[in-house]
Formats: structure tokens, C-alpha cells, sequence
């Protein structure tokens, strides 16, 4: 069983920073359009997304951000990390096939609220930035490791 | 086959709306949890939910914002929109069973880039606002039906 690692407050320090990666498949695709029930056809429709500006099918912009979710919530600061806010840009069209690497890095401690400010960065397999955006996290009460079941 | 509308930027007036409602069943959050990699107990594991402050399993918060991304990608502007960039604070929880209805409404034009800024509000069947924040989107170029595929 995968094992997960929570980081409390007192734990977090200024730059530590983790990375996931996830290749944009057909079946993520289509697991994305299932659960949020985007059909767009830029997503979906071959010859549809030709006539784009794209020129072929892309992936959900949303779903560049959930791998920065999934940073926060099973890696840093990890499970019992309550997920307050999340700024994003969309800067580049994800196509199917790319890998992409999200990056969550500590940038500010906000002591007074015991919040942390995420600096969240998804990038591409050429190390093109497609989302960008600041995540405000409140942190686990505790430092700690949990196994869990995969899905 | 569902048919989608776009509305590009010279049709689309301020206080313009739509909304679209979900519901986050156990293969709604499962399919989320799969296509983002998210396997955080809380989403998955009754047993440790109930030791959170929320005593038992929410929807990741990514997912409502999700139906966000289906409101701008599928009804307002609709399909051809280029989605910039979106802000999300996440308010409340979201408990499986919970159905949300996200709605997007046209909050400003920037005539001088051509973008639309959307207030966008998730809340829950009790009324409560779980996700809210803006969007800024470019939207089609031209307004327009097409016949689309379902998943």
C-alpha cells in the first residue's frame, strides 16, 4: 500500500518543494470529461479541435490544476491539509500524450493564521509553464505517516 | 446527441448566466481520484474521514471547481472559449450525495483584449457557497451550435 507523509505547520520550512508527475492519457481525458461533465469536443472530437487554433484535442485546463491538488493533499503538506484557495493561469495548451510535472513550493508561513502559501507550477516534458498559480493551505495538525489503499 | 451553444465576445452581455448541477456520487469522486492521482484518505477512507474535523469523506475541492470548467467549456461562452485563468477559494466541503450547482455569470468585458471576466459561484442543494471566484476567458470567435458526442 502506498504510504503517505502529512507535514504540520512547525514542519513546513520556507522552499521545500515536491513534484508529481502524470501523463496526460486517453483515459484520463475521458475519466476528467466523465466526472466534471466538460464534453467539449476540443477535448474529445479529433476533427473538431483540427478547425482550433490548436489544431488537435487538448486536455481539460482543470485538469493541469488537479495535479496540483494532488501535490497538496497526498504529498505537501499531505493528507489533513485543508485546501482554502487556489489562483491559476492557463498559459499553454496541454495535448494528449504530454507528461506533465506539477510543483508545489513552500513561499510564505503566515504565522498568524498558521496558513502556508504555495508557490504551484505545472510544466510540460519540454519544461513549458502551462499553470500557474498560488494555493493558500492550511496544514495537517500533525507531522505523521498513513498508509492507504490505491484506487 | 446534446448540442452546445457558443457566444462570442460581441454577443455576450454583463449579468449574463447559466448554470450546470452534478452530483458528487462515489463514481464521481472515484473518477477524480484516478484521472488526478488525488488518493487522499480523506476523499476515500470512511474510517479515517471520521478522525477529521470534517467526520467523513468529502469530494476533493478541485472536483467542484471542475464544474466551473464544464459551465465555460460547455454553456457560457461554450465551446472554442480559451480559458485564462480562474481564482477558487474553497469554502465549504463537499459530501458525497451533495449535488452542486455551479453557475457563471458575465462580469465584465475588457473590450481592449477581447476577454470576459465570470463571477463564478458552486454551492450545494442547502444553498451554501462551497467554491467561488473569478474567471477570465476568451471566448469563440464566432457564436454558434454544434452537435457534440456524449461520454
Amino acid at each position: 500500500m502506498p504510504q503517505l507523509t502529512s507535514t504540520c505547520y512547525a514542519d513546513l520550512e520556507i522552499g521545500q518543494s515536491i513534484s508529481y508527475d502524470k501523463t496526460l492519457t486517453e483515459e484520463a481525458v475521458e475519466l476528467f470529461g466523465r466526472t466534471s461533465g466538460d464534453i467539449n469536443p476540443v477535448h474529445f472530437d479529433e476533427s473538431y479541435a483540427k478547425g482550433t487554433m490548436f489544431k488537435q484535442r487538448i486536455g481539460h485546463g482543470m485538469w493541469s490544476a488537479s495535479l496540483i491538488s494532488t501535490c497538496i493533499g497526498t504529498l505537501l503538506p499531505g493528507p489533513g491539509s485543508i485546501y482554502l484557495g487556489q489562483e491559476l493561469k492557463f498559459r499553454k495548451p496541454v495535448f494528449l500524450g504530454d507528461t506533465l510535472t506539477a510543483t508545489v513550493t513552500v513561499k510564505d508561513k503566515i504565522d498568524k493564521r498558521q496558513w502556508v502559501i504555495l508557490d504551484c507550477k505545472v510544466v510540460n516534458q519540454s519544461g513549458d509553464v502551462v499553470t500557474v498559480g498560488d494555493a493558500t493551505v492550511m496544514p495537517p495538525a500533525n507531522s505523521g505517516t498513513i498508509e492507504v489503499s490505491d484506487l
